[in-house]
């Protein structure tokens, strides 16, 4: 047996999500489908560093798998790319330590979100970023932001239906620039809850329009309540960018 | 009765093309849709600038009606984007003279084509540009190139389906550069045949592949016979980026 760590990156925006479900197009059905065919028809179940929603995208997503398969490293890509479809892509593949662990042994993840600010819609961005066609101020933003990052409970930042017990999570960095009419969002911690990032770029957008004052963040975290924070930004601006497993930051 | 010019951009990778078709989702069938909504149920005929086939987008798309509705013209594009797909943008709406005509006025196209060269596949690039991932010689091509700018008979680089007589065309700019991991063609003409475009860029990459010299496109045009050129690249990664009505170049 083999433990082959992928990454790999897919367009989020026809699959209901990256988790396996009944009767829908997921990222992992997709996956696991391609492996079958490759193992003959048996099943080899995918880990992942953790799930990403409906519209949702990936530039590094992590995965691994076991096979008993002998193929090297470098044609586990196009073996398996060229079963796939062409909305998901592996770009890496390594074979690791029986013990490295996907979901488990994640040190930090990177989500990056995007806004599109221009007047009119652009059909090009409809799927790959939210249209927000407001002013914005950008300080504003980013002091509202520097609230967010550090050790805190993030109760208050995600979705009232997590289950997860502990929401303390510590962010490490959060980055938001200008770049050709785009607003890029770069989160960096250690965990996000569900619909984290989502919340906290939908608040940051009210801050941004003037509804919140940067001023209002500590206490929104303090109220441990979802009500408190702003709107669930869309998911199409999202994309899980990276996922670290040694501490580099 | 008021003549309106709109400039549109399209995501052409959903539509079976620009122009109707019973029983398809097409550009102008949506277009001719949202307009008979704004005119209670009566029907608008659309003018395009020309077609554009099933994948292929629009940055630039000219299109012209007639309407008895007294709509002030900034208020054209918010109407008619309410009722329209998100895939199709109205991005500038003018009243012009009844005699102006989007097809039969047009001076000049421009056409872009994109071809991604990484060697692995994008996912996020899949309906946007050619994924090409092999080696190309853009010297050559840019050769190759010069070959086709000025007037010629077009019929090797166009459909053998092409059913206009007069294939004489002028090429005005032929354009190559590399832009972060894609490559960009850009082609300004006074009119381009059926697949013109695509035939030739598959021929210059074929060109950039080495399979055919630079010192051979003379040639092919003199045979005026579509099976001497290369083949037709795919409809993804071409876009009508502009129209011009004036002679501005």
């Amino acid at each position: 047996m083999q433990r082959i760590k992928c990454i790999i990156a897919y367009d989020g925006s026809q699959f209901s999500g990256y988790q396996i479900q009944p009767n829908k197009r997921t990222v992992q059905g997709e996956l696991e489908k391609a492996l079958m065919k490759l193992h003959k028809g048996e099943m080899t179940k995918v880990y992942a560093s953790g799930r990403t929603d409906a519209g949702v995208h990936a530039k590094g997503q992590v995965i691994h798998f076991d096979s008993a398969l002998s193929i090297p490293a470098e044609r586990w890509a196009v073996a398996l790319n060229s079963l796939l479809p062409d909305e998901i892509a592996i770009f890496e593949v390594e074979q690791v330590e029986p013990s490295f662990h996907a979901r488990f042994d994640v040190e930090a993840k990177e989500y990056r979100y995007f806004v599109y600010t221009g007047k009119l819609r652009d059909p090009f961005q409809r799927n790959f970023a939210y249209h927000y066609p407001y002013p914005l101020n950008l300080q504003a933003m980013q002091e509202a932001s520097e609230c967010l990052i550090g050790t805190h409970d993030f109760t208050s930042f995600c979705s009232a239906k997590t289950e997860v017990e502990d929401r303390i999570r510590e962010i490490r960095e959060i980055e938001i620039v200008e770049t050709d009419g785009r607003l890029m969002f770069r989160f960096v911690g250690n965990g996000f809850l569900y619909n984290m990032v989502r919340i906290m770029v939908g608040t940051l957008l009210q801050v941004g329009s003037g509804d919140i004052s940067p001023q209002e963040i500590p206490a929104i975290l303090e109220k441990k309540d979802r009500t408190y924070a702003g709107k669930t930004a869309p998911p199409q601006g999202l994309y899980l960018w990276q996922v670290y497993y040694e501490k580099k930051l």
